[in-house]
């Protein structure tokens, strides 16, 4: 039997992607030179982009509908870093040589139940070849709170550190598929590989901190890196305590196993929990906040003044010394 | 000496992007999660996104400053299609291993050169390595036109089918640098390869079609090509008259010495002229326009009532014969 033909850009986009904007008007049914949208509310819209990088952002091989679930989510965690409500975006795909045509009925699959949970839509793109990796670049709109947007720069001395849900796992999932952790039970390696390839964007935590945080950023670069861009964006400088930062049973349990690991769960990236100031006047609204989204937010730890250094971020043990930790974050080359 | 280190991607982001985005305070220096921008006037705005991979939409090698010419012009090529106003985009860069500072360092002085001629401002973006070619993607946005924006879909029977500017540079100008065309004088070959390279998009023609053009296309995947994605959204038939297409002297030059060319001319992609329907009516607006722009726009054809076999596009000869043409026009892939 002969190789079955590969369909060509257009009917790619008929096929796959052009359901994925039906819900827009104006995506023009992704036939038109661009995308048309109506002026967004008195407040504004918020715009962000994120590319992935077959064999550098997600392993080769990985699932499409986890391609899928990741692209949209590591920009849905931008969005909702902002406050900012998902709203449309575009997606260019570069395809590989070996592309075929099930990878993309499958990725199509996972940007449609995405667009489902987050209520966002596909309004444009771009298709092309490369002779290089799966390469996929989305840009991502959102219509901004009133009160909004939440940014880097509003922190102020004294307020609350604040991170939502658990911290590390996703590097610790990484560690799992790269090196392995001796000792590590399957169902707990699992839940961090889980972590790791599939982004849970804190979309309607963002939104209903608009108001209430003075500062906020998605823990993308590793949750002492990500505090630290908020410290130099705010002009102070901030202290956590380590004991008090919340990890999962897995995470946990590799630490325990192997107690470097605790550096890897404050420094590693990807997490997309969203980390934010807050004044101690707030501290009953996070309480309730957490308690309607049943989501944990923990208090790590405080804003604090910057001194003649410029800002820098603290990591303290249960005694309050300083603890030395052995990296510093993502950086992406 | 050692090999000088190359600056990570917040150096990167400080010394050579921020300065791009200081003219809009909502890019925010680059330094949050996302731009925020005011809303726009109540006729909205356009979005539109294209993505260049080395060695496939350029050639590999090709000076930085064509690389940031081409990336924003076919970008604003499809804003000019829309009839819409530059405004502001996002750039993400994916960096080969080889990337070196100084190439970065004039990519953004030719991105710095386009801005400052088309209005239009960097507001965000990413920057990540791959182990493949360099691959850029731009999301642009416009602000509509009162009475915009121009589409593909409003062509009507009767109209006239319009092009700025010649058709065909480009194609031939890709040919020149990889196959050569034998006899061709160097000034006509430079003209050409100089076509093919910058695309020079037609913002101010777009804006100023608005109210007078019923549909528009930017000339990207070819004239034959488009003009049928005109036709297949208006779900109209066109007939164009090939001796009517206009040529510049160095394409007229190339077809003299090889007749096929002339298909090529037809039908090769990466004009970035615009291709308008207006109606009768219209034709004085449209000379007077020709005038102001001092841009040539030669009418070359005809809008017709869709046959029973649907949308097509037949060129004819100077006597109304229909010609077959060797190409349909730029596939991605």
């Amino acid at each position: 039997m002969g190789k079955p033909k590969k369909p060509d850009e257009f009917e790619l986009i008929s096929r796959y992607f052009a359901p994925l904007a039906a819900a827009e008007r104006g995506a023009l049914g992704l036939e038109d030179d661009a995308a048309v949208l109506a002026p967004g509310p008195a407040a504004g819209f918020v715009v962000t982009t994120d590319t992935l990088v077959e064999g550098v952002h997600f392993p080769p091989g990985e699932d499409p509908d986890t391609v899928a679930a990741r692209i949209l989510g590591v920009n849905l965690s931008d969005l909702a870093a902002m406050g900012a409500e998902p709203w449309a975006y575009t997606l260019s795909v570069a395809l590989p040589p070996d592309w075929d045509e099930p990878w993309i009925k499958g990725f199509a699959a996972g940007l449609e139940a995405e667009q489902a949970e987050y209520g966002i839509v596909l309004i444009g793109g771009d298709t092309v070849s490369t002779p290089g990796p799966l390469s996929l670049t989305l840009t991502a709109l959102g219509r901004n709170a009133d009160g909004g947007p939440l940014t880097r720069s509003g922190a102020e001395p004294g307020d609350e550190v604040y991170v939502s849900g658990t911290i590390g796992d996703a590097a610790l999932g990484l560690k799992v598929l790269t090196d392995g952790i001796a000792g590590l039970e399957s169902a707990h390696a699992d839940d961090l590989v889980a972590r790791y390839r599939r982004p849970r964007p804190r979309v309607e935590l963002g939104r209903r901190l608009v108001g209430l945080a003075h500062a906020a950023i998605d823990v993308s670069d590793g949750l002492v890196a990500d505090l630290g861009h908020v410290s130099d964006a705010s002009g102070c400088a901030a202290t956590i305590a380590a004991p008090k930062v919340p990890l999962s049973d897995a995470a946990r349990a590799a630490v325990a196993l192997d107690p470097a690991l605790r550096d890897l769960a404050l420094t590693g990236g990807d997490d997309y929990e969203l980390l934010f100031a807050a004044p101690p006047s707030g501290a009953a609204a996070v309480r309730n906040l957490a308690a309607a989204l049943d989501l944990a937010l923990t208090a790590i730890g405080r804003i604090e003044a910057g001194g003649e250094d410029g800002a820098r971020v603290r990591v303290v043990d249960a005694e309050g010394r300083e603890l030395s930790l052995a990296d510093e974050g993502y950086r992406h080359f």
